[in-house]
Formats: C-alpha cells, structure tokens, sequence
C-alpha cells in the first residue's frame, strides 16, 4: 500500500509518501510545496492543485491522509483559509480516484508516540524512527505529512491484525 | 461584460450570471448546485467544480465575484467547511482565466440598497427591480449570488463613470 500524507496550507502544504511493506514504512519522497506567498488566492490553489496532481500521478497512492478538520475557535480566519488549501485537496484526491482518510491530531500523535499531546520534535523523532531515514532539509509541513502517512499505515497494520485474530 | 456571482455551501451553492448592457443588468440564468448531502466531503467538492465548470462554459463569465472571505468568530467550523467549498471556487476561476472580484457583505448591500446593513428581503426585492425578472422557484443562495453579480455591474459601471468625469 501507498500513502500520501499532506499537511495543507496556503503558504506550504507539506507532503510525504510512504509504502507500507509488511509491518515496516518506507520513504518514497517526501517536501513542500510553496505557492507564490505574492499571487492571489486562486493561483496559489492551482499551485497546490496542480503540483499535488504530479505527486499523485508519479507516486500513485491509494489513500491520501489528512488531520481532521476541527475547530481553531481562536483563530477563525486561520482555519477558513486553511478550508480553501484543504478543499482543493480534497477535490484532487476525488478526481484521482484516491481515497481519503481522516483523522484528529491527537489520533495521529497517539499512533506515532503512544501519546496524544506529543510535542512536535517527539513527533519528527518517532518518524526518524519509523522511516530509518531523515533528511534534515524537511520542513516541520513535510515532516507532519510523513507523520501522518505513518500512522495510518500503523493503524491500517493494526486493523488488520486485529480482523486476522477475530 | 458578463458576470458570474457565487454563493458557496456544500449544501448549497447559490450561482446567478448577469450580461452588462449600457446601464443595465439583464438575467442571464440563476439556481443552485446541490451536492448530494449524504456523500463525503471530496465528491461533494467534485460537485461544485464540475458543476461551475459547465456554467463557466456555457456563460463565458469574464469576473467571478465571492463574498469576501470573513472571520465567522462565533462559527469557526462553519468558517471552515465553507472555506472548502470557497478554495474549489477560486481554483476553477483560475483554471478557466476568470478574475476573481470578492466584496465584503456590506459594500454589496450598499450597492444594491444603498444601506450595508440592509435586510435579506430588501437585498431581494433590489434583484427583481434592477433585473426587472424574478423567479419565486430561485432560493435564498442564487438570490444572494445574483445581488453579487449586479452589485459588482454597479460598481463598475460606477468606476467607469468616475473615470470617464475625470
């Protein structure tokens, strides 16, 4: 199975693929995208569009991972922007035939660390870890990207032994 | 000029397309786009692209005018879903080389009513009268979405004068 994570947003949407191969994640390509932070708004969506148009075409992954939409009460703005990156990516996983999954930071973070509220180098640690690989030109995007190719390769993996042990 | 004003939901997409003639405002076509609500997030996005793609086909709008994009304080996730279906809207202008023209709520009723805080009723009743045309079968959306389109032919056609004066 292929993953692509993304981590999306206007100004870089991080992404990372990864191919799950037995109980181990392989690094398959990981970055940035990086609109012009100069262009409108529908330039810098078709930037994202169409770059994640390649990485889908070139990698072929079967699902596409995103964190959860949820409320940023205290940053509205933020968040509805981040709605614009988010739903282009949504449209381009549907027009790839790519199917998506979902799930809540804090999920993400359990997987990873076996706990929820991981800081942020706990979670860059744990994918060293998981990859065997790191590349320290990454950026935090690209990272939390891998993040959450990974553990929904690890859940998928978990799934699966659970439903082999029914 | 032709103008194509939009009304984003992912319930709901409001559109109405107006054609400039002179000093006036003459319907083109107006309705909505209705993503089935039952379905996910990406094919419902899908929806709304492909749907305004053939719009955009068939009318050859020249600008695509949004609301402008505001901070919802007491509804942030509502901010952000909408944010979705407002990011696959920008995207689809950009591809079809539509500029984009986004107001705040307020200028639109000012110039369709002369006050920014008018009612919706009042924001309707300016439609009918401007396009000499209304259709009781039109929702709340394509009415908002051609109060759109009109105020944006109004204020150019303001701006047009302004120049021609100076």
């Amino acid at each position: 199975m292929r993953i692509l994570g993304v981590d999306p947003g206007l100004n870089r949407t991080g992404f990372g693929v990864v191919q799950v191969e037995g109980a181990r994640c392989v690094l398959v390509a990981a970055g940035d995208i990086r609109p012009n932070p100069k262009a409108g708004l529908p330039l810098r969506l078709a930037k994202i569009h169409t770059e994640l148009a390649v990485l889908a075409d070139r990698y072929q992954p079967q699902v596409l991972v995103l964190e959860q939409a949820f409320t940023h009460a205290r940053f509205p703005t933020a968040a509805q922007r981040m709605g614009h990156a988010r739903g282009v990516i949504c449209l381009l996983a549907q027009e790839k035939g790519i199917l998506l999954a979902e799930y809540l930071p804090t999920r993400i973070k359990r997987a990873l660390t076996g706990r929820g509220h991981a800081t942020k180098d706990q979670v860059a640690r744990m994918v060293q870890q998981w990859l065997g690989a790191f590349d320290p030109s990454w950026s935090s995007d690209a990272t939390d990207a891998l993040a959450l190719a990974i553990a929904h390769a690890h859940m998928e993996t978990n799934r699966a032994a659970l439903a082999r042990a029914a």
